[in-house]
């Protein structure tokens, strides 16, 4: 907690607060979704939350002047409201859009404009400031892809067949809510990686061997394990009082299908304090494979 | 196509380059993913892919000295091969790290550290410059929230049942293979939203009439449509030559499907040339439909 005043001007208007305990509200404008507004803003306030709360609102889709000067007339009546300027994190492509929201009570972090300027130097051509301009999502064969790779996901996510795996990028094997779903979803939404999964389930134990769809695709295989304590949660969230969720269970499967992913020498990883986007990045940084979408 | 005379000096070191046609190698690096930094990355070159062939390359992980140092070896080969720098768009949150890259033969454009000082300076704190500080996915509640929003996802996918729908925060329609399933589960994976999908199939058509498990919750319908020769396309690729696939049946379909929406004044979209990202974030921006995980 920090006491200091806060001083500032901004176009004009003159902002003063003195802050116990500060709070900010921030603002993710774009043109379209937003989401890359939001993801690069809040590994910013992130490194601030120590200090400062703060409070998120995302104002996609704005592609003309009258959702523009909507956008701003929100800022303006929260920065009134707060006594202090709203953040507005922003990746708005046009520039007469981009002007509008510059008028309005921010602080504002442009995420495109700032570097467009930049690189039209470098590269020596100008931008076509088009919005919606990216590689994959215009893309129809991209598409397909993504979709074909979710659907290989959804078809090979139970471990019911092994039929499709000499389709497979990769193989995710573990236990019962490890993460093995998830992160083939992601892979397949996110790469175009054809994931499929397969648990190990109490037929499989004690010593677990690889089964013959398994065996055949060996080097497709990668394993994932996760803190018993946290896979216990899990299922007991799932199944409370089972065998299943049972501490004593949890501590038997991911002791054996690490002694399995050791003795059979199986890349591996510890799923625990991962988030679904970095097991997708490591398993593809581990094992080589290559995105079939940028 | 362009024509230009490429002269530009960088830390010390002069690059020529008499270009027709011109390819650029981009770097993404990261801490963590990359993920931020390829999404803003790809935005920015898109503005010049007209003129400009770019490739890419993901270094994700980059979090000590040694990684940093393969990667600058890995731009300064590159810049050597290429006859022109490389673009480096990077969003590294600790200073020593990201110093090692600056001193690379690249175009450097810093995501993180271009706004660290104004925020600072702003909020009047300092930068923790704490790698993987995010909000939700270092959260364990978040991640169980994301978690039981995929679950809901794959176990409401198919219309068989409808007796979770109370639980649902919306629920997609429309026929096969119109883009219900990967925005069901971005809904979910992204935003942590309890997406429900049902397919209007040959048993529903024509003159649709909701079912009981659809008209009790006739306030979570969504529909999606698409263009008839696009789902031809699509269901080409899955049934060739069936009557599922044919251009008439997507027709009638199509058109069967957008009777109901209007009789019954439903929301809905055209999925036709809208990536899964912007269906997810036009349905929420459409509904007032609130994500539960930032």
């Amino acid at each position: 907690m920090l006491k200091f005043t806060h001083s500032l001007v901004i176009k004009g208007r003159h902002f003063t607060g003195y802050c116990t305990n500060m709070k900010r509200t921030v603002f993710f404008i774009s043109d379209r979704t937003g989401i890359t507004a939001e993801l690069l803003g809040q590994s910013l306030t992130a490194q601030f939350e120590d200090h400062v709360e703060f409070t998120y609102h995302t104002i996609p889709f704005v592609d003309d002047e009258d959702k523009a000067l909507a956008a701003v007339a929100r800022i303006n009546q929260t920065a009134v409201r707060d006594g202090v300027p709203p953040l507005v994190f922003e990746t708005i492509v046009r520039p007469e859009i981009r002007e509008i929201i510059l008028k309005s009570e921010a602080i504002l972090l442009d995420f495109f404009h700032t570097y467009i300027g930049p690189l039209e130097k470098e590269l020596g051509v100008r931008s076509s400031f088009s919005v919606g301009k990216s590689h994959s999502t215009d893309d129809l064969q991209a598409y397909d892809t993504r979709m074909s790779a979710v659907n290989f996901a959804l078809n090979n996510d139970d471990g019911a067949t092994t039929k499709q795996y000499d389709q497979a990028d990769i193989i995710l094997v573990g236990p019962s809510r490890c993460g093995k779903t998830p992160t083939s979803l992601y892979l397949a939404m996110q790469f175009g990686i054809f994931a499929a999964n397969y648990p190990f389930t109490d037929e499989d134990l004690p010593n677990i061997k690889l089964k013959d769809g398994l065996a055949k695709n060996r080097h497709k295989l990668y394993g994932l394990s996760i803190d018993p304590m946290r896979l216990h949660e899990i299922r007991t969230g799932r199944r409370p009082d089972s065998k299943y969720s049972s501490f004593q269970q949890c501590m038997f499967e991911t002791r054996e299908v690490e002694a399995l992913y050791r003795r059979e020498k199986l890349p591996f990883i510890n799923t625990t304090s991962r988030s679904v986007e970095e097991l997708a990045v490591k398993i593809m940084n581990d094992t080589g494979i290559e995105r079939r979408i940028f």
